[in-house]
């Protein structure tokens, strides 16, 4: 008898038959045996909503109301869920964040998950019930409703995978899975089946927008072996799993793009230590997320301090950058919007040399200026002007011939 | 510095400048030095949403899930409200029924409040914060929420200033006040300016949809001053109190009806000891309130019992009473769903003889007929047709003279 948990999105919950859907297909999987764990979103369209209604009220709407406000969209999908199950006589109970104690830290809007209590659960898939939870939402240590940020849902889906050690974690979208990179920006990008985690990883903080990243990490610090799948169809969607000797073979696995992210540079910075700390440590007490940093020496003690923001954080941390430039003597501050960070991934970059030099490369066949470079083990990202981007990905595509399953060994 | 409790309906809070209106009034009278605690319902035809949506899963939609579905309105206009006290540069936190820890009882969809915890509030309210809390709802032992069925809002309102020990509760609605009657009904209908709780609790019993019942009850149990006003006017509106001398110049003070009951008949039931108890037992049991209960005595130790019941419990009544008539061997079940109840009010009538028999005098004159009377020491209420309802409350309005601030001592 197998615990799975299943994830729908919005849009798999639409409308009520479209909720119908998605309960028979639970309840499918409930005949055959297995321990049933659903996570649903609000409706397609609600967040949406709900964000216009706010800002009719507050130009910034309040964080602690905003969460208050949002989770109510689960509220509705997860109800609705539970009734239709019953209506088709299977048992089936609905619980919010703070029914199954999703504990999270105070960061409103973004909270991260810090435990959850799984003994109610636990009690019901003993006692034959279907669970449905209400994705996206916990609670804090004095009972306040949180939400975590986008792509919440997933992260509350694996979480709950991983707490009750289910057997698989299936998070049904609109997409057939993971591509190697986005089908709209090149027709050629192919659906992967099997990912490992690291690569996943890689791929959903470089702004492949099918799995919440913390959801993935999640799946991997537990082992839950994640399904990414289509809710309209019954094809095998891609298995994000441990990495095992086959998957060396693929030098890269996707070519993935972010426009989200802006750039802020610190120009002639006092080179002294502490300086870095003065500079991103109030940053990140706003709960702003810094991705890249880079730092060059300059003659004379003098430093550029160079990072990405996410965009719609780039007013709030120009406004904290520009007043600790002045307090440590920093010469200006500039900033730029308009730029997007191409990225390439994959676990066989390990064993292998030069995959970075032929990104370098093919960018500049096409006449695309680098403006940042950030490597890890298994993945190389560089910043680039946005209006280039999807001449990028394409090239990036072909040359590591993603199209193909079977990659040769060298390019 | 008084306690103001103010609680508006779903009208006053329909959209979001509806929702910035109330929130102006509120931090008036904050600014003036009063601590407000503000309860509201959900926007005005989410409720009815709600339900449509619930139908569409399930025939009877289950009761946990409704509440779980229906207590996410309040969720939404009390978030909207604290961003738009915010907005205005007041500080304001939202709290839902499990915040405020309204504990109820199991009762789906008709809950009880068993206890309120006014610590998080004072503490509020002692650093100046407005308080938002979500009407309607509470939460169970479990952590369940419940719903507390119609007007729940203001029982929500009238415990918060009970449990706070406010100064005052003002209830705002679509209406001016309470009134000697339903004024489309009868034209001459004059607003109340001073009820006592007796008879507001028999007004709202019998029908009076302006204040909800339980929420009366409160009111009277820990003589809480109650103000029945209008949300879009300064004016005052009923002042529901404690009785003074003056008051019982008055004999009737309004006319009310009600045609949401209906009427069953067990016709000769075996008149033993315990009758009465196994047939009304179950009934209760399944949460269905029994209103008035009739019993003629026949000859030969059988007896036939009449009672009322809600409208929409009028089904799962009788589907109850078929099954108990065949085991206690009563002859037959008849019922009645085309019924009003038709009642005068007063705390007057204490201290004269003769209002009952002019009521039954009045609905002979206009050839109405009275199918069951039940009296207390301040009204008396008589089952009519339900065809003869406007006629009977016009008549009996003109005929104790109700258009009048002052009536004579008799009539």
């Amino acid at each position: 008898m197998a615990i799975i948990v299943q994830k729908f999105g919005g849009t798999s919950v639409a409308n009520p038959e479209k909720i119908k859907a998605v309960a028979e297909r639970v309840m499918k999987l409930h005949r055959q045996g297995n321990k049933m764990v659903v996570v649903l979103s609000a409706m397609a369209g609600e967040t949406n909503r709900f964000v216009d209604l706010a800002k009719q009220m507050q130009k910034i709407p309040d964080p602690r109301e905003m969460d208050v406000l949002l989770s109510s969209g689960e509220q509705v999908t997860v109800s609705l869920f539970a009734m239709a199950v019953k209506a088709a006589g299977l048992d089936c109970v609905s619980l919010l964040g703070d029914q199954v104690k999703i504990k999270t830290d105070t960061m409103h809007t973004k909270a991260r998950i810090k435990s959850i209590d799984t003994d109610r659960m636990c009690r019901y898939l003993d006692e034959g019930k279907i669970i449905v939870v209400a994705g996206f939402q916990g609670i804090t240590e004095d009972n306040d409703i949180t939400t975590l940020g986008r792509g919440g849902s997933d992260t509350t889906a694996v979480a709950l995978a991983a707490a009750l050690k289910a057997d698989q974690c299936e998070i049904f979208t609109d997409v057939e899975g993971v591509y190697t990179t986005d089908p709209n920006v090149c027709p050629s990008a192919r659906k992967i089946d099997r990912i490992t985690y690291d690569e996943m990883l890689e791929l959903a903080s470089l702004g492949a927008k099918v799995l919440d990243i913390r959801s993935v990490g999640f799946a991997k610090r537990y082992k839950v072996p994640l399904h990414v799948r289509s809710t309209f169809t019954d094809t095998e969607g891609t298995w994000v799993v441990e990495e095992d000797k086959s998957m060396e073979s693929m030098l890269v696995s996707g070519v993935t793009y972010n426009k989200n992210e802006a750039r802020i540079t610190i120009s002639k910075v006092p080179d002294t230590p502490g300086t870095a700390s003065r500079i991103f440590t109030p940053i990140s007490d706003a709960g702003i997320i810094v991705d890249m940093i880079i730092q060059n020496t300059r003659a004379s003690h003098l430093t550029d301090m160079t990072f990405t923001v996410p965009r719609t954080d780039y007013d709030k941390a120009m406004e904290i950058v520009e007043k600790i430039a002045g307090e440590i003597g920093a010469e200006s501050v500039t900033g730029d919007q308009q730029i997007a960070k191409i990225s390439i991934v994959g676990v066989g970059m390990r064993n292998h040399s030069g995959i970075a030099t032929t990104m370098f490369h093919i960018l500049a066949r096409e006449n695309i200026n680098i403006s940042m470079i950030s490597t890890s083990e298994i993945k190389v990202s560089c910043v680039i002007d946005e209006k280039y981007t999807e001449l990028a990905v394409r090239a990036l595509h072909d040359a590591f011939n993603l199209e193909k399953e079977n990659q040769p060994e060298e390019v």
